[in-house]
C-alpha cells in the first residue's frame, strides 16, 4: 500500500501529526520554565536555585530534542539517508549534553545542601537511562556512522538499536515524570493534597510529557510512514536478502 | 523470512522471551506482596491495612495480567484466532475486576483517614490509565468479539487498538513507579535518604516493573514474532486487500 522506491512521497496525516508532536514538544518547555519561573525562583547556576536547572535541562535534552532525534527519519524521509543519519546522531549529542549539564547541577546542588545521593527510585530510573542513553550512542555511532561496520552487522543490529532507543525514549518520560512527582511532594509537602496552582501545573506537565511521548511514539510506530528506502539502498538490501534467505527469523 | 499460511511455527527465541516474561512478571507480584508484608504491616480489608490491597491488586491486574494479555496473540500463534481473542478478552476483564478492588481500597483508605483524593500525579496518571483501558475494553468488545463489526471496520480498528493496548500498558508501569515513590516518600519520610532495606527493596520493584515491561514490549515489536494468519483468514485478507488497494496509505 506504500509508495516505494524513492518517489518523494509523503503521507497524508503524517505532517499534522508531526506539528502536534512539536507543539506539544514546545509546550512542555515552556511550561517546566513557567513551572521553574513561577514557584521555584527561577534559574542560576549560583545557590539554591542550581537545583532548577536540572528539570530545564532534562526536559529539553533527554525529552524533548530526544524524541525529536528519533522523529528524523520520519519528518525527512527524502533525504539521503546519510544525512538524516547525521542529524539523527547530532540531536542526540546535544541531548546528551544538556542532559550532561543537568545531572551536574543536580549533584552539585546535593553537596552544596549535604543532600544524599542516588536514593529515590527516580535518581535510579534516571541514571539508568543516561548510561544506557551514552551506551547507546556509543553503539549506534560505531555501526552505523563509523566506516567499519560491515552490512550484514548493521542490518542485523538496527532492530535492536530501535527498539533500545524508543524504550530508552520512553524510560526518560517515565524518569520525568517521577521527578515532578519527588519535586512536588518535597517541595510542597501537605499543599500538594490542596490543589494549589503550582502542583497542578505540574500534574498538568506530567500530562503534557505523557501526550507528547505517546504522539512520537504513533508516529514511529505506523507502519507505512516509515522511511522508504530510495532506489539505491532498495538494489542493495534485495541483493542482501539474497545472500541471507536461509538465516531463521528467530535466531537474532 | 517468516513462515506463513497456518504452519505450526514458532520462532526458536520466542519461547525463552515468553518463560523470562513470566519469571519477572511472577517475581514483579511476590515482590509487591514481600514489601507489603514485610514492611507495611500485610494485607487486610479494614483500617490502615486496607491501604495495601491497593499496590498488590493493581500490580496484578494492571501490569501482569494487562501484561499477559498482550502477549496471548504470541503465545497462542497457532490457535484458532477466536479461541486467542476470547482469552484476551477474559484476561484484559481479569485485569480490569482485580484493579477496580484496588482502586475501591484506596478510595476507602482515603475516606475512612480523611485525605484528600486525586491530587497526585500518580492518581491522575493512574485513573486516566483506568478510564481509558476500561473504554479499550469496551471498543475492543464491540468491534472484535461482538458479531456486529465488518470486516473493514476491524481492520481500520485494529491498529489503533493495538497502538493504545500497549501505551495503556506502559503508563500503567508508569503510574505504578509513580505509586512506589510517593509510598515511600511518605512512608519512610528522611530515612528513604538513608538507604533504608524498604526504600531499596521498593525501588528494585521499581526497576523488575521497568524490565517486565520492556520485556513483553519486546515480544511485541519483533515483526517475525507475530501470529502467523492461517490458511483461511489468509484468503479473506487477500480478498479485503484487493477491494481495498486504491486506499491511502496515510488517509486512517
Amino acid at each position: 500500500m506504500e509508495a516505494s522506491g524513492g518517489m518523494a512521497h509523503t503521507p497524508t496525516a503524517l505532517p499534522y501529526f508531526v506539528a502536534l508532536s512539536q507543539v506539544l514538544g514546545l509546550t512542555v518547555v515552556a511550561v517546566t520554565g513557567a513551572w521553574l519561573g513561577l514557584y521555584r525562583g527561577g534559574l542560576a547556576w549560583e545557590g539554591a536555585l542550581q537545583f532548577n536547572v536540572h528539570p530545564l535541562c532534562m526536559v529539553i535534552g533527554m525529552i524533548f530534542l530526544q524524541g525529536d532525534a528519533l522523529l528524523v527519519y520520519r519528518v525527512f524521509r527524502n533525504e539521503a539517508k546519510r544525512t538524516t543519519k547525521i542529524l539523527h546522531g547530532l540531536l542526540h549529542v546535544f541531548a546528551l549534553i544538556i542532559a550532561l549539564v543537568g545531572l551536574v547541577a543536580v549533584f552539585e546542588y546535593h553537596k552544596k545542601m549535604n543532600y544524599a545521593d542516588l536514593y529515590s527510585l527516580h535518581s535510579w530510573c534516571g541514571l539508568l537511562v543516561f548510561v544506557l542513553y551514552f551506551v547507546q550512542w556509543l553503539m549506534g555511532f560505531s555501526f552505523f556512522l563509523f566506516p567499519g561496520a560491515s552490512f550484514s552487522l548493521r542490518n542485523g543490529y538496527r532492530p535492536q538499536h530501535v527498539f533500545l532507543g524508543a524504550t530508552l525514549f520512553l524510560l526518560s518520560v517515565g524518569s520525568a515524570l517521577l521527578g515532578i512527582e519527588e519535586a512536588l511532594i518535597f517541595g510542597l509537602k501537605s499543599k500538594y493534597s490542596e490543589f494549589q496552582a503550582e502542583g497542578v501545573l505540574a500534574n498538568v506537565l506530567g500530562l503534557l510529557l505523557i501526550c507528547f511521548s505517546a504522539v512520537v511514539l504513533y508516529i514511529l510506530t505506523r507502519e507505512a510512514w516509515g522511511r522508504p528506502p530510495r532506489a539505491e539502498e532498495q538494489a542493495l538490501s534485495m541483493d542482501f536478502k539474497t545472500l541471507t534467505e536461509g538465516d531463521s527469523p528467530g535466531s537474532q
